[in-house]
């Protein structure tokens, strides 16, 4: 056991946390628990072969040894390890995840996610929703699918800012940032530098695929604010071509070529449009920001700039959750369900009830 | 019993609601109830002698008669009626509401609250809270007192935005309103066109108290953060003198004389400002805003324009906290308690659990 001061010792054990699938997204939130008072890596689970049987500290990129091998094996890992809590970041889509739940459920082990589709899987898939929600709380177990987005910036924030309304008539969410300031894979996963034809193939292909969550955070918002959705709409991705040569953060791209992708959304109530949601990340974005405007009584516009940083805060917001879904009843549950979410700024079990 | 639809009695009975307090605040929270489906007010209480025995209906500005008598005695009215939960809106300071809410607890009545020492009353008297808390529980009640501010801008909304922080160094929360797009009454209490000399004077006579909440709002956001605060330090009310001739909305002040108060609170730790509140309240301010800004990992900047509106989204956040309250565990609550906000905009009883 870690040398511990004699206050974190009268806190009780430390919060045990298993981390399944250690790509960028995983590392990065490995990396920020590393920084944490109170809380304590216990193991790692990692499918891919390059991965498997690295020494853990290598594989997330943190400076001290952790005496933790990535184990490729869910079913050894999960009988041989005590842990309070998962920390999932695998795929964006529910079916994939699925299995690795359930496992995780049958061993007792809480679970927050990066899943995109889990941040709202009611929309995603009912059945398997269902199944995920029985089997948390047979096994005394608290799932939640959390994130900057979906997770925060398009539903959660939303919502909380419709708490000052008498009447909401529309709501528009937008969030814009320049890719020219992500991670190179991000650029890639929106096509920046391809030519329009190049574009349309990889996404024939589903190698560009959009932002996923899109249709969660409609659904998350309608459900919470009691609006029967007649229909989600989800729009075509969406090309943003460079009309003159376009440079950012060392980012160049020609006329013609592709800066990144737009997409939209909507949420139809009663034949009409009552949510939007705007999603644009290209290179060379003149102003990035997250904004949401209600209109209602009274009208809400709110706005934060520059956008919240998509990296740094998904991983913030993962390992925030972490005492909100230790807390909670068992089941699954979605962001509007818990407390107001907060940062966990000191030791970890100063948040446990 | 009111003709419903088949729909809405399915749901099961209205949520019946008590006023205690029918001011200008209760009476405007009040008529939004009106508005509202499956909600019905069954009783009104306010001591006021000119109140007394008058129709609600034209207490509160009502349209249509609404068949209840305004009681100033609490005894014998909770004795007769029976409520779901108490809209209640008395005072601002906690010792002057306690009994009126031992009353309601007693008789099993759920509290939403305006009264601002209440948004985070383990501040303003432990003493005082500690019994609500015990008592609430022992009656199977919940009580939580709220409003826009205290209850969100200053406090529930800048914790959630924290929500995206890795770190947090600092946390600046600006409100600036025009007093001239206010109420009068609302003028006359930041001291609207009197010199320098009689503002000093109301000061000194508790007729001019500035904005009450800031210090609650801090310690609510250094509890949720988990922050140990040394001391909460609220500045004295400072007069804003206009320099020149200042006209808006057809108010006008000679210069020299008193455009309405700013206000500054700091919470500190570690020897260190980590919170700083600024509550400007003057005739003419040239935009008006509410502002949060987190220096941390990621660093937060947000903005709200024009503020929320203070009367309108008072009532709002009252009303909508109801089926909160309701659905929460017995005792005493704080918006940080309670589920994410959310504004309750069709039949109340879909919001029930």
């Amino acid at each position: 056991m870690k040398k511990e001061t004699e206050e974190a010792v009268s806190r009780g054990p430390e919060v045990r946390v298993l981390l399944y699938g250690v790509g960028a997204m995983g590392s990065s939130i490995a990396r920020l628990l590393l920084k944490k008072k109170g809380v304590k890596i216990v193991g790692a689970i990692d499918t891919a072969p390059e991965k498997a049987g690295r020494d853990l500290s290598e594989v997330i990129g943190a400076r001290k040894s952790l005496g933790i091998l990535v184990s490729n094996d869910p079913d050894i890992l999960l009988s041989e390890v005590e842990a309070d809590i998962a920390v999932h970041a695998t795929s964006s889509f529910l079916e994939d995840v699925y299995p690795q739940l359930v496992k995780l459920i049958q061993h007792g082990v809480d679970v927050v996610s990066t899943c995109e589709e889990l941040s709202y899987p009611y929309i995603s898939d009912m059945d398997l929703t269902l199944k995920i929600d029985k089997l948390a709380k047979e096994n005394g177990v608290t799932v939640l699918g959390t994130g900057i987005n979906p997770g925060f910036v398009m539903d959660t924030l939303v919502i909380t800012l419709t708490a000052v309304c008498q009447e909401v008539r529309h709501i528009k969410v937008e969030r814009v940032m320049d890719a020219a300031k992500r991670r190179t894979p991000f650029q890639k996963k929106i096509g920046v530098g391809l030519t329009p034809e190049e574009f349309k193939e990889k996404m024939e292909k589903n190698l560009i695929t959009g932002h996923v969550g899109l249709q969660q955070s409609i659904a998350m918002i309608g459900n919470a604010l009691g609006w029967h959705l007649q229909k989600i709409s989800v729009g075509p991705v969406e090309p943003i071509v460079a009309e003159g040569f376009v440079e950012s953060d060392g980012i160049k791209i020609e006329p013609g070529n592709v800066r990144g992708l737009r997409q939209t959304a909507h949420g139809i109530t009663d034949r009409k449009t009552s949510i939007t949601l705007v999603f644009e990340a290209y290179v060379g974005a003149q102003e990035e920001y997250d904004s949401i405007t209600i209109e209602g009584t009274p009208s809400i516009h709110e706005k934060i700039t520059p956008c919240v940083h998509g990296d740094l805060s998904t991983a913030a917001v993962i390992v925030n959750s972490i005492p909100k879904v230790i807390n909670a009843a068992p089941g699954l549950k979605t962001m509007k369900d818990l407390p107001i979410p907060s940062a966990t700024l000191e030791d970890m079990r100063l948040y446990l009830e």
